[in-house]
């Protein structure tokens, strides 16, 4: 157990806010920590059919580079991720999910995040708008899924939640959890 | 692409960093992004035999609870991630690795942090001394691995390396990546 003894600094941005507390450590020692105090998020694992993934590609500031990765992105105050889930893979993808399934949740940054991302599985997609994403994505992709794997070990994927997504959905198809209709 | 303007105001802690950018999207407009500068990390998936995992349980400060995990840590200046990978195997767990094979490197927090964990399988495991992991890990245990998939079901797992990291060993088994007798 970590106590907070004061937070000393912090910054503050539009959705989320990042602060350096002062703690006093489980052997009773003073250190310090930055934390990342961060809405809950949710990702989407979207197959237009049970071979086809939609993925789409982003500019991420924090590491520089364009990436390949599942739809996400932060809850909204007072919206359940569920429907959070729907609005981001609507915004970002142009398409709507008939079917939607929890699949999981998890700390993305344990060390200095409270992030929680939820990840969904979502199925019976009908393309519904161009995509309404602003700037924020620069082109929606339809990956065929046998070649995922591939572009995870090649290095193309390397973001986590599309990594975990894709792999609790191949688990839970595995296990019979996600009927064999649900992405038809 | 996004452009940084000016940095306007940090937080130090001992190894790392946060910072709020002044940044100029791509269609010109201005915003504000927060962004953690991270060393890399290493988190090793170690089997003591084929059937059996290594984890740790950790206090984590972010989350304000206590997690199930695969031995991590971030690299020192001028380390190797692979000797950060063994030095924080034997310092959590006081197992030392006769078999070290990378498999995988990922952002865990691609919206807001540069940090790269780099996954390593462990395999020829040897008991070396009583683990040297100071107030850190308040526990080490050694779980079945049939059983992982249901902590993850149940939520008792939540941390995006563990994850990660027990898919892409089993996914690198069933392809034949990783040999048989690696983890024997």
């Amino acid at each position: 157990m970590e106590q907070r003894i004061k937070v000393q600094g912090s910054l503050f941005a539009k959705h989320f806010s990042a602060h350096l507390d002062l703690v006093r450590l489980a052997d009773g020692r003073i250190s310090e920590r930055i934390r990342i105090q961060h809405p809950e998020a949710a990702a989407v694992v979207a197959l237009t059919d049970p071979d086809t993934l939609v993925m789409v590609r982003q500019w991420r500031y924090a590491v520089a580079r364009e990436t390949l990765e599942i739809p996400a992105g932060k809850v909204d105050p007072g919206e359940a991720a569920t429907a959070c889930a729907r609005r981001e893979l609507t915004e970002e993808t142009g398409y709507r999910a008939q079917r939607m399934q929890e699949l999981f949740s998890y700390y993305p940054a344990i060390g200095y995040s409270d992030e929680v991302i939820r990840i969904y599985a979502a199925g019976g997609l009908e393309q519904q708008a161009i995509a309404d994403n602003g700037d924020e994505i620069s082109g929606v992709e339809l990956i065929r899924l046998d070649r995922i794997f591939d572009l995870i070990a090649e290095g193309v994927i390397q973001d986590g939640k599309t990594v975990i997504g894709l792999a609790l959905v191949r688990e839970r198809i595995e296990r019979g959890e996600l009927a064999a209709d649900f992405f038809a």
